[in-house]
């Protein structure tokens, strides 16, 4: 029996229960954070060794390049081979950047729609109007720049095999859809992984636009939780082999691998593609900072170093993850109130609660000092139709406190669900 | 009596001396380059110590910040406060970006084409044309920016003070010059800087276009050749008491003072500019690399330590400086055949030659294996319209490599000067 189907007195006695535990929550005054998808101290700790490198003798790659001066676009080949080699990809097709692959995934769109791709007829603020599919819940910062850039924003539901492909196919027949958002390993929020069909799918799809690019945002590509690495499927050799060779547009960092914000971000496409983005990429500025890319390839030495240390943050990050599906469950499983992903890597649990209540429980958990991502997101222009999906963001806080925060959300659902019922 | 003034007789005999001069120059078969304005390794091994920086256990800001972590677009506080003392600005006008000031120049012109500036009627795109002040002889990656965004770049002759301001004061009547490239101190390839005067005539001077910005590269404000610091005019400060707050885009490096390519950058201005700037840096990423900013502040540890290494640097290139004036002023200054700068810091002497030869004197020294700045490349659009200007850059090759490499430039610029003079 689930709380939608509880008489009026049943409910009214579960109300003055849930509200006597969130008045106790709220008396704790608490201040506890689950917003933002960053690495713990204890995951930051794992890599500390990097701080001290490359080290004052030692700051020249492989083939001889002094990586003190200037040059280089592409960034180093040390850093760029040992990622084509983590990733499955061609060296020749990987560029290495500065910290940040979201800087890289701006600046495509940036030029796409200054100057157009080198598949486009003309630059994309000439369009009358572009629009890029979005699955939903998918990444708030991916949003914001289509956003900003006016795009207009198509929803395509999320499956356990990634997005929605029937409704993909449909829509890439408008000439106006000029591209898509994918977190395709472990995605943000949802934890689904693309099946292989649907990357299959998407390299060989027809699509009206000539220009249509896929952003595959491999944030997460190497991130389990458990012992084993997920399949990286080369898209790039896909699309290629279907007549499609400048599709993607394949991202990956080390900012959740080595630390946030100070790591080394990757860029692999066709050699067209990067010949394109090269040619405006030279124009604005230089190069990447070559050291901190050659720190990172003498920090993992190689891909067996790079594994290892992706073990050791699935050490830290799977029993938080592990705590809060067991709160989830002890507290929630019962009541018909809400549902969740049990992802196997990646940084988030996407919960979606009863229709209408996401904001309201946001809202109270809020008051009760936890701060959650705002409701709505995880969807384009932050507005969720169903106001009813929730990012939980465990890798932050220290266990002790993530158990304090996931029982009080789970307050905070029942609470807004037993609302909802009562005014139903 | 200067080579233009010599009879058929005394030309043709200067003529014979002077190939017989290039012939044994290209019998020797170098590989030399003055091309661009790149530190020696002598001078990157001043800042080894860097490469191991901020070190393993050393990585909080002085406010407590984890600077392992995501967050932060202004950058940290650390070097913020070095930097704005360094200058002279107050610290809430400075923010600390990733390694290239280039990067943050080319944004902020991409931001005002497709948004406008905080003070703009539309975005730049959309005006029916947009018109930008090039000082001549300039930096070549700024015009590279302004062509690409087909700016018409309007030259203002250089003058021993600065742009020449009565003609930057008539251009700016036009609504349709919306900004003005400079390198106000040790300019790039003049060496001049501003006077005082320029500045302030900079600042206060009306503009037809209410959201017209003065790009205010100052990438040599430090970089001096002798023991004296050149004064830093608050253009901020002097712009905002003559009522355009807004006026001027002021940028900054480390790179030519730590490691060229992985400092850190700087950019200055109204907090209304930073605000703006914010609204679209925000959405392009999270922040910049803290990691390296706090190596840095380290490193320098305050404004006495990096004088005293600007000092380090004066002593390495002052030497390369002398020996190009005096090869210059010993094998040219009889013939009346060319002019140069004589800068007192930055890192290029600015060489004009008979009007109609620079590009052949690059054409000769090529043949012989010298590399130098191609003919053209301080003008827009890389056209000099006499044809006349050479940038050289001394501080690259070894003492040794550099005399052998001028001598062979002078000997190159006299027998295009000889082959114009018997032409005509």
């Amino acid at each position: 029996m689930t709380l939608r189907d509880y008489d009026a007195e049943r409910l009214a006695a579960f109300t003055k229960d849930i509200n006597a535990k969130y008045d106790e929550l709220k008396a704790r005054n608490l201040t506890l954070d689950l917003t933002r998808g960053k690495p713990s101290a204890e995951q930051l700790d794992f890599s500390n060794a990097i701080l001290a490198l490359p080290g004052v003798d030692d700051y020249h790659a492989a083939d001889g390049t002094d990586c003190r001066n200037y040059g280089g676009l592409t960034g180093i080949k040390d850093i760029r081979a040992l990622w084509a080699e983590a990733l499955g990809l061609p060296v020749d097709n990987v560029i290495a950047g500065d910290a940040s692959s979201l800087n890289i995934m701006f600046d495509l769109i940036s030029f796409a729609f200054m100057f157009g791709t080198n598949d486009s007829e003309r630059p994309w603020r000439d369009e009358p109007k572009v629009k890029w599919l979005c699955p939903v819940p998918g990444y708030d910062r991916h949003f914001s720049i289509t956003e900003l850039f006016g795009f207009e924003m198509l929803h395509v539901p999320m499956t356990d095999d990634g997005p929605d492909m029937a409704v993909v196919k449909e829509l890439v027949k408008d000439p106006a859809v000029k591209g898509m958002w994918t977190v395709p390993i472990f995605g943000n929020p949802t934890g689904v992984t693309f099946s292989e069909a649907t990357c299959k799918e998407l390299a060989a799809m027809d699509t009206a636009a000539p220009d249509f690019r896929i952003i595959w945002d491999n944030a997460y590509a190497i991130h389990t939780l458990t012992d084993e690495f997920p399949v990286v499927y080369n898209v790039l050799e896909l699309s290629a082999a279907a007549g499609h060779p400048n599709r993607f547009w394949f991202m990956s960092s080390t900012s959740k691998i080595t630390h946030a914000g100070s790591g080394v971000s990757f860029f692999a496409s066709s050699t067209a593609n990067l010949d394109w983005y090269a040619s405006y990429a030279n124009i604005r500025g230089i190069g990447p900072n070559k050291i901190n890319q050659l720190a990172h390839a003498k920090y993992f030495q190689d891909v067996a170093g790079l594994k290892a240390l992706m073990q050791k943050h699935a050490g830290s990050l799977a029993p938080k993850f592990e705590r809060v599906l067991t709160i989830l469950e002890e507290r929630l499983g019962d009541y018909g109130v809400a549902t969740w992903t049990k992802p196997k890597g990646g940084y988030f649990i996407s919960l979606d609660v009863v229709d209408g209540t996401a904001s309201r429980v946001v809202e109270l958990a809020k008051e009760a000092g936890i701060a959650l991502t705002a409701a709505g997101s995880s969807y384009p222009l932050k507005q969720d139709p169903n106001d009813r999906n929730i990012r939980l963001a465990p890798s932050l806080p220290p266990v002790s406190e993530l158990e304090i925060a996931m029982d009080g959300v789970a307050t905070c659902v029942l609470k807004a669900a037993a609302e909802k019922a009562a005014a139903s």
